[in-house]
């Protein structure tokens, strides 16, 4: 569920571009203008404004912005304000460029979405870069992660509820045996991963714990430093428990000495309007502590509001 | 262009209906009115058809069909009368079950389409099989092959005419290398021609001529019984030249002893529709004997006369 509290009566489209034009132009920015529009309107209605922005001023509402802001805040309110799959199709394409094996995006991206979704991500991205994204994933990786990550960014899954038990019975088995043999890159069980459908997956997993006693991600523990045993986790618990990995992403960038910032303004503009509230809960559920109060602790000024205002803090 | 010849007027989806039940009910089936008729209807038309048989007889056309026709005939009636998205996922279905390393199907529904047809396919199959073609693919091949042919069923290239030209240098020099070093199994390889775009690999094969001396698909001979080399001709055949590459196909099923009507079947049923005018033209030049006389001389019956009207044979 969407945090983002919508005002009852939003003024049009043409008003919101005013009062953006006037924050922006003459001395000094109203950056609180900014944050009382931008982050209380969904994400059809930034579409609109952007677009009758671009039609009164003849310039593009992200640039006009750009130049008036700067560092945490501006790298927030400009991935906010963009499409939600062209937001991602550039955060899928930093991650590709930039790739390292902690890297956990193009997992998010792959994984915590439907489909359908990860196929608007991928238009996108042809639309953006004139480039596919599992070229990309595929030139900027190698060996098994590239294996894993290419396999996961090009998948169609399956979304119905079917579940196929004697499939799960066998692929748990599977599954159990590369992973007691250590072979966790193992092409079946990238396979396994890669391919089936989330509700079979689900299953799989199910008769892996009544089988052998442990959750698969408790065997996938075995060595706490290694990636791609790290890389397999965000896999399983993005498709099972989405919020429950968000929350540990948002934690980990909270508590980090310094604070990640750029993790915490990813999963808060990806995640304002889709399942936000849940992650909330799950934060205050883990942490004893409100993810508002966490935020007002961690961040600062103007970046501070805006993500208050994303998560739908009452005051902001 | 298609070779579907569609009378100036034609009769409304009712009345086609009432021909088709007339045909297949009673003593014995008219099959001459079941090839005027479905022969002579483009896809949308005959989607409306089936619908519409539907509605009025509540029973699906193809099981009528299927109670009457035999063999050949009733095959290529069967595949003519799907969507063709649905048909091409039946085949694709067909293909990954019962896999083997000389089968092409797969390789020609995902490089002699554009990724969108691709994509349909692919939406096709999660309805009529409740799982994803890559998920079937993958669990039904195994080793190089299922490197290659799980990402080429999965890729959705990018379709711009836009050409990086030193990437395009660059490639030819990896692939030749592989291929030189008779490692063109290498996953190098494999990324470049299941990842790129048309256009890319296009600049590309290009420089690799200029540079080296022959084409590509010249260098990928060197052992013409190997199974995965032909394989890496088809996809560059498929992508390049569809028409050059199901004109060999067709040749094939044609000269072999005892017709491979499968083949056959597929080729013109799918292709009718898409470039077939092109096919049947590289088939005169290459064979210096036109694809209709062809056909006459190596089918018969009600089967010939289909194919023949399918490939706009004129008195068909």
């Amino acid at each position: 569920m969407s945090t983002v509290i919508i005002p009852s009566s939003v003024p049009s489209p043409a008003e919101d571009c005013e009062q953006l034009r006037k924050a922006v132009q003459g001395w000094g920015t109203n950056e609180g203008l900014i944050i009382s529009i931008l982050a209380h309107r969904n994400a059809a209605q930034r579409k609109c404004i952007r677009q009758t922005y671009f039609e009164t001023y003849s310039e593009d509402l992200l640039k006009s912005l750009e130049k008036e802001l700067t560092s945490d805040f501006e790298r927030a309110v400009l991935l906010w304000s963009l499409d939600p799959y062209d937001r991602l199709a550039l955060l899928a394409n930093d991650a590709a460029r930039k790739w390292n094996s902690s890297n956990r995006v193009l997992i998010e991206i792959a994984c915590a979405r439907s489909s359908h979704e990860l196929f608007l991500v991928r238009q996108a991205y042809h639309v953006r870069y004139k480039k596919s994204l599992e070229e990309d994933v595929a030139a900027h990786t190698e060996g098994d992660f590239r294996k894993l990550l290419v396999a996961l960014v090009s998948s169609h899954r399956y979304e119905g509820p079917e579940v196929d038990m004697s499939l799960a019975k066998s692929e748990a088995q599977i599954l159990n045996a590369k992973i007691k043999g250590n072979i966790y890159k193992h092409e079946e069980l990238i396979r396994i991963l890669t391919t089936r459908s989330k509700a079979q997956l689900n299953a799989t997993f199910n008769h892996y714990n009544n089988e052998f006693g442990t959750a698969i991600n408790k065997d996938l523990k075995s060595d706490p430093k290694d990636d791609f045993l790290s890389a397999l986790r965000a896999i399983i618990r993005c498709m099972n428990c989405p919020e429950k990995y968000f929350e540990k992403v948002i934690r980990l960038a909270i508590n980090k000495m310094g604070t990640d910032e750029g993790a915490l303004t990813r999963v808060i503009t990806t995640r304002a309007e889709v399942d936000m509230k849940a992650i909330k809960d799950e934060y205050q559920q883990r942490n004893s502590v409100p993810l508002d109060s966490a935020i007002v602790k961690d961040t600062t000024g103007d970046y501070e509001d805006f993500l208050l205002a994303l998560i739908g803090h009452e005051s902001a």
